[in-house]
This record gives C-alpha cells, sequence and structure tokens, in this order.
C-alpha cells in the first residue's frame, strides 16, 4: 500500500493510477464499516485510495475532537488488509496551510439535524471531501449510510460544483445487537453499550409504523428511546426526504434519523425506507 | 467558435481538447481588455475556452445587477475575433439549478477593500470561478489585473482548494488618457469620462511618493483625486500586500488601490509596485 502525505502526492498517484478509481475518505478509527467501504471500492475500481484525516474543522466541540481516537499504525494495517492501494495521510498544516482563506459553505441538507446541533460541521465536512476529490479526481467515491444526512450533502456538493464523480452510500454495517458501527462506540462502558442497541430498536420501530404517517413514525421511535435508561437525551428524532433532508412529505424515499446521548457519548443512526 | 451551454458540454469539449487549455472567464460586456486575455491564451495554449455568464452571484446591488450592459451577439463575435475557440454561456438555471446550495466562502483577501464595499461579491465570484475550473480543468485560466484583489482572491482559491491550474494576471488595457478599459465606462457621460481619467492619474502620483511611504502614498493618490470635480465619492484608497491584501508592510510586492465614484458609477483600478 502506498502512502501519501502531499496534495501533490496524491495528484501525481490519482493521475497515473488505473481507471476507474475509487476514493474512501475516512477520519480513521478504523472499523469494519469503513472496511466494507474499501473492500467494496477494491472490487468496483482498478485502484482505490483511502484517506485517513481527523478533519479539526468539522468538529464543533474540542472536546470531542481531542477524545477521538487515534491508531495510526492500526488504521493503515486494517485499510491495507481491506485492499487500499493507497492510503493519503496528510499532515493537518498540508490540509491547511498558513493563510488558507477558502470554506465551502452548504446550505439545504446541511442546515437541519445534525447541521442544526453542530454548527459548522458539514462546512468543516464540504470542505474537506471537496479538496479530496479535487485533488484526487476519483471515479467513484464512498461513503457509509450510517452517516446518512453527510451522504446528502455530499450528493448535493458534487451536483453544484459539477465534480464527476459518482457518490456511492453504501449500507450501515451493525453489530449482532443492531448497533451501527461506530468509532465513538468504544467510548461506551458495558452498560451504555448493551442501552445503545436501542437506538436500531427504536429507528426499526418507527419504520413499522410508517404505513400511520410520518408521526406515528417518530413516535413509535421516541417511544422506544423513552424506555430505555441508557439513553440520556435524545437530540432529534426525525423523518425526512433522503435528498433534501427536509421534513419528509409523503412523496420520494425517505430517512428515519435520530440522535441520543449514551452518557455523554453521542450517536446517531438512521434507517432509509419508502412509502410503498 | 464552439459554442456550450452545460456543464456536460464543458466538461466534454474540454477533456478532448488539445492541451494547454485556457480558460477566460468574462461577464460579457467584451473590450480589448477581455479580447486581451483571449488572445494571450491562445497564444500560450492550444486550446481557448472563454466563458460568458453575468453572474449574479457577485452583485451585491441589484441595480448594479440590472444595469450591467448585455450584448450577447457582439460579445460572442469579439471573443470569436480575439481567437477562442468555444465559448460557454450558460443560462442561469445551469449554474445554479434548483435546490442549489453550494457556496465558496473566502476569508483573507477577500475581506477588505471591495470584499468590505460590496458584501458577498467574492463568495459569488469564488463560487463561479470554482465551477467553472472544475467544469473545464483547465491548464491555464487568464483574468484582468485591473481587478486585483480579483486575482489575489482566485490565486487563494485555487492554492487552498489544490486546483491544478496556473492562474495569470494580465495587464490592465487603458484608454489613452490612462482610464482602464471597464464595462462601467460606457455609462459614464463625457463629462464624466474625462473626469474619470482622475483615477490612474492619482494613483500613478501614488505610486510616485512610495519612496516616502505608504501614508505618503494614499495622501499623493487622494490629493489628486480630491482635486478632480467628477469624483463625487472615494471609496477607498489602499496600499496593500499582492496576495493578502492586507495593509502594506513594507516588504514584498505591493498594490496601491483606489474604489471611486464618478456620478453613480463606481469605477475602481490598481497600480503594482515593489519597494526597489
Amino acid at each position: 500500500m502506498e502512502r501519501l502525505t502531499t496534495f501533490e502526492e496524491l495528484r501525481a498517484y490519482a493521475g497515473a493510477a488505473p481507471r476507474p478509481l475509487g476514493l474512501v475518505p475516512t477520519m480513521g478509527a478504523v472499523h469494519a464499516g469503513h472496511m466494507s467501504l474499501v473492500e467494496r471500492s477494491s472490487r468496483e475500481c482498478a485502484a482505490t485510495v483511502a484517506t485517513l484525516f481527523v478533519n479539526p474543522a468539522q468538529f464543533d466541540d474540542k472536546g470531542d475532537f481531542a477524545r477521538y481516537p487515534r491508531d495510526a499504525e492500526g488504521d493503515l494495517a486494517a485499510l491495507a488488509a481491506a485492499g487500499a492501494d493507497a492510503v493519503f495521510t496528510p499532515p493537518e498544516r498540508e490540509v491547511y496551510p498558513a493563510g488558507f482563506a477558502t470554506w465551502v459553505r452548504m446550505g439545504g441538507p446541511a442546515l437541519p439535524l445534525e447541521g442544526a446541533a453542530r454548527p459548522g460541521h458539514f462546512d468543516g465536512v464540504a470542505t474537506i471531501v471537496a479538496k479530496l476529490l479535487i485533488g484526487a479526481l476519483p471515479d467513484a467515491a464512498y461513503f457509509g449510510q450510517k452517516d446518512g444526512q453527510q451522504v446528502a450533502v455530499v450528493r448535493r456538493l458534487v451536483a453544484d460544483l459539477g465534480l464527476s464523480v459518482r457518490v456511492v452510500a453504501a449500507p450501515t454495517v451493525r453489530e449482532a445487537d443492531g448497533l451501527a458501527l461506530s468509532s465513538r462506540n468504544g467510548l461506551l462502558n458495558a452498560e451504555q453499550r448493551r442501552g445503545a442497541a436501542a437506538l436500531h430498536r427504536a429507528l426499526q420501530a418507527g419504520a413499522a409504523a410508517l404505513g400511520e404517517g410520518a408521526g406515528a413514525a417518530e413516535a413509535a421511535c421516541r417511544a422506544v428511546l423513552a424506555k430505555e435508561p441508557q439513553v440520556s437525551a435524545v437530540d432529534y428524532v426525525a423523518l425526512v426526504d433522503q435528498a433534501t433532508m427536509a421534513p419528509w412529505s409523503g412523496q420520494g424515499e425517505a430517512m428515519l434519523a435520530a440522535a441520543v446521548r449514551v452518557g455523554s457519548v453521542r450517536l446517531i443512526d438512521n434507517l432509509l425506507m419508502s412509502a410503498d
């Protein structure tokens, strides 16, 4: 696996790589969810570049950034095992050099839910994703559906800037009890870990109630969360349009999304669904 | 000259064009300044695409947008005569489709001078320039030095997003009396047109006084402007660093820039200089 640390190296690698080229952006703390993205890119593309950069710009909470798990050697081994041909691990000063002054600012799908809860988060996401896509000019870029709003924001970004890349959203990888894999799960103690499974159960209950309407779906989801003592707060439960993240109108593909706190750990998850 | 109206057509044209490819963004109202950019691109590149789009996003003043001179047929003939191989003339809905939600927001060199006088102007410039550069992926892009702050903003944008394009700033083309060519000059009456030449004379007086310091240069420039009755207001006179647009420190390349009003018409101009 080739190791790239500057955008110049990324451009040179991507320019010479066999096509199609797949890009898998990560912030490290690599788990089976990330590995499924790399594996899929490896199947679908002739070359795969994974990126590993804990992007300070997308953390609204400095404590969250400081606590974010980091294990560069373990991450590199996992990305290589999953089939990455190269990994781009830029230092912070390569991404945000002195005098950096250009930010991608997203409206639309970036505004509600995570955008409301984490001011500036999606501007940070959009800026780094734009830089990675412009740097590598890949044919496909892979994101986990677990961050469903991020998928919608990246699709909007790609359409609006006219980037020639296919955005692939891969299914969320889950533990046996349904908990979505997340770099933050490791911050849970044993009790919290058991309770965290309520998030997926709640979303399933919401999906089962969708036939009775959006309000019923959200209420069913909230009812399950309310019964779980390890869930200390519910940031939001919302049934939204998959593309716009606006409240679902009853038409088109929907996403039931929720954000909760289990102890001090904030977890998000979602399920895709349609009215049929 | 080939006519392109969608980003898909632009991408296809640019992908098949001989390289190097030059891009010359314009808002139409084509004059000899624009033509000098196209001519230079034609000399330096194997193919040249001019773009013609009056970008509503960069007008902070709707009246200014409405009054902005438009002559598509004349513009196309002029761009062809100057040597453009293709012209990209997208309708507004192609550039900003329904649901468009992605804006490039610039700090740094975009903040003072024109950025302070015209809120949002450079975000509009950066967004359209990013879209054009991503769409065509040219090897070189040509801008007039008359909009000197725009040159600094575009250079910052290109560096920060990691676009692989050489930004070329071409010398300002002037009338015999020194007035910089501008699409807005046609809005001046005969008296105003004569008085407008004071702007260039003032900048020259400032440059001549630079040896006595930044304050002296700005004062000398203002003194000439104060003597011209057709100059109804001075928005700013500032000696700044060519790259950062911050007040000139006495080190590096400087730019003496001014914005004035002649009647209701706002004119800008600048001179590049160094301390040597």
